[in-house]
């Protein structure tokens, strides 16, 4: 099956440029200046930019947490990432503490295969490294896993000391593969939480207010320590304050491998979405928290600077109706997380484009290149080169729409509610092509579960 | 005339393919999988990098300086700077103190013009810009001439004044335009030299011991500052020192438009070259002067962080047999400057790529991209694109030379001696393609004076 | 003469215990447990502090400025200095650009002999230092004038170039003497004020919109470099603002011997000063200008860690009635200043003490201490020890009053308006001695007009 | 018992003056010209420093280790450190892991009651803070134990996890106590040091060499993070290098009540020190261990800056003989510490004052006022002010010692090596006084064992 581009504005990370794109075998063939060629399908992009297909390297479908599972599925997941202009996702699968991490991928893969409707690929969340387990991280990277997710939060769940994460990421940095961290001193924030509970703040408010800045700018630093001594890159997952960030950019300037992505959330929301009448907070409560807005701007620029390299979107949804309702008594019981991976396009072209905050380019860099180069997709995904694969969105820079649950344009995730909701945004995805198959047309999902396939990734391109 | 390269791997800032590139009306015209073209040139690039063609955005041929004259005029110059994969230089025109800035064009249009191996461009040194003068500025962006240089050194022949400073930076905000800066302080400078000489240090390397990096510093944090009073992008020409990078550094890290390019010399020389019996020190009496040594690992770390966004030559070169003689009795006479055009692509190469500290991409983007996007060249220049000057390096990185003012490879410029004299490199330029037109061909000249054109540069792409 | 206080808590910037301290001979003679020992006046310090009398390093009695000369004289602000508890002033001789500076400290000596209320020094203003004048730096210090102010601002009036600041500091570094610097980017600002007059902004809040802070912080920063480069310590006098304060602080980080004083207005006062109708923003108009709200904070931080070292005036008083109103028309014919030499000490106490930003020791330490050491008056002056002169206040920590003009306890000034107007202090000088000699007695003045002296100042304490 | 000290010059944190000083009842009672005075005692101080008694807040007397015990008890200790100078230490109580605290001080108690020469406190160093032990705290501020050491090092023997340091950070700041750390990260530590034994390195460098600054630079940081949440004031004991002193000056830079004590043994002995013959490295096994000699001036620095406020021994002497050498075949059974309590006021004289460093008032500060304020002493201890006990040394500036185990003057400690050995000194206690008691008289001991009391310290003066 070919298809045929034409007058396509192209936009990569460093590129702008007219011509027409011919896509052959999955892959883009030829790029020139008005190409006579056949193709079984031929679309007119004048007046459109040419993105590559956006990359979000955090999501958690299908996920249990707290006695229930993230309300999207592969299937619903991927669906609505793709009708957002996302064509590769990075979910994250799980090792039971005491059980190898090979069994979790399994899990992982059973879940997601012939199910999805874009590319995707694992990293793996490593909770035990104790004596042999060492070995498994090689295996791990034999089977396309090359980035592994260290927490320092959730004690007694997924929390991992400084001395097996001293050990893995001494692993990890000998074989060439990313570690990635959650970034919370989790045993203080429990402290924090056990007293607060116990007086009586139990509001979905109280999530946020028991999770300072600096406990996450106190384990962003200490993590980068620990890799600087093991001699491991280190990537920093859902930054979210300005606290954080310092950190991560003194880290950088002293020429370190650090690297960190944020999320729309923490771009677009804040600590006043806690103050809503009821449970309404409980949208919001996710780890780590939103936070007063003014860090915001400095988010933002980190974006801009180039100390925050991408934007994933964590998503994670529980339903309000069934889900986030248990925690109806006490915030410590309401599952943390929620849903976005259908808004990131349009949310940061909008933040970040439309107000003038960072370039076209920058805005491919940070939606899709960056992640593909850090996690090992590069050249195949994150750019439109010959050779690559055509993973590719037409998008309309003047479109506007207003973000709702109830807007059928922006809203196909399987969750009551939608967190960008009333936010206005211009410019967004019209035509979505994934391995060179158009499987969303001017807005219209036309493609098939089972049309993604898993994506073994490579290492860490230095 | 048409050009088909066949079998490159193609390196962009971002980009790291392979693939066939068509050349025609001097752009390149189709990229693809195995073309089928036919082509007046077919050039087989297997085994070899295709670059865009370096682009050395700080040059003085044929200056006046001190009562002589740079050794390379434009027709040596750019023919030398050709040899080193170099196929866009940006000059510089100099406003007379008291005279008209267009008059200074045009006397440097004049000198240029029909001389040149390669596409070429103009900075306008600005040295006066009182009165009705300011609205010169905008003749000179319709003239494609769209950044300033202004000069905090050199009292009395360059420099200018705070005020006046502010003022040009004012009128460059408004315009878009990119105000460039000569960062020392010349006013405390000339008062240490006054003092040297007067107690009897006249020898070249005192031309270095008067220039201490602080009034480096100094020169780079107050240009910083009136640019951001005056809502002015800025850009600091040949850094030179870690105390002047860490101003740099704190700008960006606050998010201002501040940019910077560094030159081989100071990455690969160092304060040690003045210690050389008699007046050989001579040769490297240049402003800002060579560091101590351990500003080299500094710099690097500054082109691999971002902080440092281009590697320029600052090529002015003066023959030792005839010019820097002039100050055989005290340095203050020696001419300021140092040949250069010619070596740049390879050293970066060889310390950047060969020495592991950066990536292909990355040397793409310092030799080449970010000179065409920060000086308006872009994407006429610094890249390979669709619709892009064929404008193209094909690199043997295998290739090994050793620097000589001897060695036949290495040294075109009209100058008695080689300021890397020794240095071995790895990697070396083949064949270099201007505009669609082969003028070197494996090492041989083969294209001829005139063949560059006059660029009429746009304003800073943001 | 002998004084004999009884039960004092005795405050210096070390200590805090309580005892009776007995002066002779214009020292303090004896301090001890219950000391019975006869005196010709005894008195009861039961439930107060007895601090070392104020020092204000910085004011301008008697100055000529603008066409006009500061409101008070010698005579006038000694005394109110004596009602706030300050014993000591430095005032600035000026040199006249061309003069001779021992000649403008001959016209200083002759405005103040016999005049004041309480002991002085002269920093002088140092304009002009071409030629043999460096010869007259080492005569100051030998007539006790062991500190210079030079000035970024003010050009064609009081300004120095970087070359002659260099050179005047690298003279003072050798001769262990202190340069003081206003810093202010005088030219730029002259370029801005003009834009703004040409704009018809003339009203009094121009003259802050006018000065940013940037242009502190980049002249505090240029000086330290020079200071630096020249070997000499520096003291930066009325630093008002966050931006300035940061480069004083990474320079002290350093290491570097670099000084700062604030002064109540920056601590106080804000932009909103300004906005007040009509003309009334006048009364603020003084160099540095007032800053935004924030600054505040971060200027009482740089107190409380040390990086600002003392708290000055900078009191130089222009009357509304016929002086300030010479700026009618535009704000640049303002004369630049303000009172304040009386309300230093009960102002730092309510928002350094009261408000609990700092403690006992160190509200001495910058309301005197730090002042004496730095301009060579300690152990004379600045502390409470035997063989120190007895200059002393008695402090009582509950009395409350309302800074008023209108206020017969607060306004001694020569001047028809107070900066302070309406501010509620806690604490209050009650009774001040002044060499052994009471001259404020229970808040009357029982001194006279000559009971001040000249003090030759030392040199900087190490 | 009366003492009259004739003709002293003075010096205290802040002053410097000659008087005469009379002692009655323990404390200075009378500090004045020429005193004629009758005493039991009378001493010419003429020629000779007269300084507040040394105060060492960080020793271990008696203290078990590693199947240990350290080789001075409180009669020998505290004996050597007056022979130094030192009149007051504060020694480390240790709560036994499960057991009470107050169990823990009543056997400190039992150690030191009746044996020391001078006085004595102590901190409490705090393993477990589980359940209603939290009420302990309170307990131990009125039995005057007001500052609490917690290890982020020694996992399982004194090591206290993140939440357990936040929970007893919260409640000493809300007392108003301090918090000790020693801050190095023992969890990624113990696997490096678990790792180098696996690989043969076992010789006592290797002690050094897998404790990175970085590991206590992390520690430093996290403890300040966890300190700003819980709302504590920090004390960082034995800080040792740049890097973690980093961390403390930004944290101070930012207005936190963050504080540290350095060593003599980190200002003048390095890493090299462990490249000695055989086993002698074993002599510097101590926690932090030495570090790369370019860290001593940077200490020093952190001194003359203020961030660091004070300088303890860490005194822990084990013998070589049959003590250090229970670790000759792994490092990691040497006893960690080393002997210093006897030598510290002469180093920190030779150091800071005869090689320029610091000035009389800032030794003077930092060996004796800042500990005396931090930790509850002050003013009966740390100052010479009327009503402070009479904890006085007479210092000879002029004399000079070489520090070594058989110099009879330097070294009367109970072990068999001097750290310092062979270092010359210039400045020596000649008398010491305790308590307006004569202990040692030129050189010679004429106290007696049980001189010295417990001292009940206060809370931190703000």
């Amino acid at each position: 099956m070919s298809v045929l581009i034409k007058n396509a504005r192209i936009i990569t990370a460093v590129d702008d440029y007219r011509a027409d794109v011919y896509i052959e075998d999955e892959q883009v063939s030829v790029i020139g200046n008005d190409l006579q060629m056949e193709a079984d399908t031929i679309i007119d992009a004048q007046g459109k930019y040419l993105f590559p297909g956006g990359i979000d390297p955090h999501t958690h479908f299908d996920m249990p947490f707290g006695g229930t599972v993230s309300a999207d599925n592969f299937e619903t997941g991927t669906r609505a990432a793709a009708f957002g202009g996302t064509t590769t996702i990075i979910d994250f699968a799980i090792q039971t503490m005491g059980k190898s991490a090979l069994e979790g991928l399994d899990t992982w893969h059973a879940k997601a295969e012939g199910n999805t409707a874009i590319d995707y690929g694992f990293h793996m969340i490593i909770t035990d490294m104790t004596g042999n387990r060492m070995n498994e991280l090689g295996m791990l990277v034999d089977r396309g896993i090359t980035s592994y997710k260290l927490f320092t939060a959730y004690p007694g769940v997924l929390y991992m000391d400084d001395g097996m994460i001293y050990n893995t990421m001494q692993k990890a940095g000998e074989m060439g593969a990313l570690i990635c961290v959650h970034a919370e001193n989790g045993i203080v924030i429990d402290e924090i939480v056990k007293k607060a509970v116990r007086d009586g703040k139990t509001a979905p408010k109280w999530h946020a207010l028991t999770r300072p800045t600096r406990m996450e700018a106190e384990a962003v630093h200490r993590t980068i320590s620990i890799a600087e001594v093991a001699g491991s890159p280190l990537y920093i997952v859902h930054l979210s304050s300005s606290d954080a960030l310092e950190q991560v950019a003194r880290a950088r300037d002293r020429g370190l491998p650090v690297y960190a992505e944020t999320c729309p959330q923490y771009l677009f929301l804040d600590l006043n979405n806690y103050e809503h009448d009821g449970f309404e907070g409980a949208k919001y409560v996710m780890s780590p928290p939103l936070r007063e807005k003014w860090n915001q701007e400095e988010l933002w620029k980190g974006l801009k600077t180039g100390d925050i390299q991408a934007v994933s979107t964590d998503h994670c949804p529980f339903r309000m109706s069934d889900q986030k309702i248990l925690g109806k008594d006490v915030f410590t019981k309401i599952p943390n997380g929620a849903p976005g991976v259908e808004n990131r396009m349009s949310l940061i072209f909008q933040g970040g484009v439309v107000e003038s905050r960072i370039s076209l380019n920058r805005f491919v860099e940070i939606t899709s290149t960056s992640a593909a180069k850090l996690f090992g997709l590069f050249p195949k995904k994150g750019t439109i080169a010959v050779g690559s694969d055509a993973d590719l969105v037409i998008f309309d820079p003047n479109r506007k729409e207003t973000i709702s649950v109830n807007n059928p344009c922006t809203h196909h995730m399987n969750v009551d509610y939608n967190s960008y909701e009333g936010i206005q945004v211009k410019g967004f995805s019209e035509t979505v092509i994934s391995r060179g198959k158009v499987i969303i047309q001017d807005g219209e999902y036309v493609g098939k579960k089972g049309d993604g396939r898993f994506i073994k990734r490579g290492l860490l391109s230095k």
